[in-house]
């Protein structure tokens, strides 16, 4: 028998507000879904409150676009402001149709609008929509600051992944990935292990922390405002330092760009 | 409080073999878990075990490799007839550089190699490696047959996901996909649900299949030689009729390949 992966979603939370204490929201999270954090176990938490809690709001009535921007607006049909702050959180645009603009994010990893996200966005006293909420600036450095804290603040240390929801070249829907990795491994290097025949398996790099992602996804999706965190426990490999950066395909593999 | 999401694996199974009723093994690796179907639940089959049930395993021994097979298999460092193999599985090859083969695989979507698996397979009686193992021949109607077995046996029905781990375009590791579902939403459309502001969600089609079997995959990697399938109780959506083809991009709206 091997243990089973129990992901229980925290419920509850406050909106989430610039300056708020997540980590200590997290943990009062817990204390409702009666959850004792133990070692090993993860806390999945939706970039959307990191973002808020670190302020990256967006008044898009303070931007002024570029030129540039303006091209890509006419090219997407989106707001010239907007595609003012997506440049701002881009390496390089990729692709653009009506709708859609796929970008390098300026963290390295490829997906649409820089991962601005224009829903769900309350300014502070602002229209709701006029605001927008940036990926948070170091989303590593973010997951570490809430395992530290929660380590202040219980004794225990937990694996931490913020997670966003991507689209896929070549397959429909979205899914959770990892932005943010603290504490545990974002990719499992299984190589070299023997199969059944004592051959060498030869693909066995794993994206452990985007498969955490996904799982935790399943949960955060089914209220219609998302929820903001999901704790997993069970998973089933050793913990340790991790970094988005180990997802992050080098430019000079990719092959599809 | 919403319910957790619990994912057990099926331990203890024997190595599945050409003509084994998968489905009475894994209604027994339910029982030795101690679980009971109950509606709503998922199992997550691997392609491995639905694939080798299914005899579908090709003798290197017997392939003769085409010209065309030959030319790929120097360019890709592979053997030309396991390069056969691939190209009789495949639509369309996309890219070739030494070690991978990627190709639109005759299901529709996009992988390495066709999904054509050289390790862990043994042949009866042959030398395990002079065997390969293709993906189901159509991975819907093994998921169906899988539910509708199950439900024979069980009273019950469950959802069922059959499972391949995929490399991806921009992200390093592999992760969990579907390539068969039955019984259960493979794409989930939220789209239209208000978000908090009353204003309608943008992007909210969501691979929920994927998801599954990317948090399956999890428990999946731990055993050396891969577990064969998952249990998984409290998915959150409503079950109904499902397929793969929901999960494919239609080529026309592919703009990496």
């Amino acid at each position: 028998m091997t243990k089973p992966l129990i992901l229980t979603s925290l419920t509850g939370m406050p909106l989430v507000r610039p300056g708020d204490d997540l980590a200590a929201l997290l943990r009062d999270g817990l204390g409702r879904a009666g959850i004792r954090l133990e070692v090993g176990d993860i806390l999945a938490v939706t970039q959307k409150v990191v973002s808020k809690a670190e302020g990256r709001l967006v008044n898009l009535a303070e931007v002024r676009p570029s030129r540039a921007a303006g091209r890509l607006a006419r090219e997407s049909h989106k707001d010239p402001r907007l595609v003012e702050v997506i440049l701002g959180e881009s390496r390089k645009v990729l692709r653009v149709r009506p709708g859609l603009i796929i970008v390098r994010h300026r963290l390295g990893f490829v997906c649409a609008n820089a991962g601005v996200d224009h829903s769900n966005v309350l300014g502070e006293g602002g229209e709701p929509h006029d605001w927008v909420l940036l990926l948070p600036e170091d989303p590593d450095a973010s997951a570490r600051r809430i395992r530290e804290r929660l380590l202040e603040s219980t004794g225990i240390p937990p694996g931490v992944v913020i997670l966003d929801s991507h689209g896929r070249a070549w397959r429909m829907g979205t899914v959770g990935v990892a932005v943010g990795v603290a504490g545990m491994p974002a990719l499992l290097d299984l190589r070299g292990r023997p199969d059944l025949f004592g051959y060498r398996l030869q693909v066995t790099e794993v994206g452990a922390a985007d498969e955490v992602a996904a799982a935790a996804s399943i949960l955060i999706g089914q209220a219609a405002e998302g929820l903001p965190a999901v704790h997993v426990r069970g998973f089933p490999y050793p913990m340790r330092e991790g970094s988005i950066r180990e997802l992050i395909r080098p430019e000079g593999q990719d092959l599809f760009t």
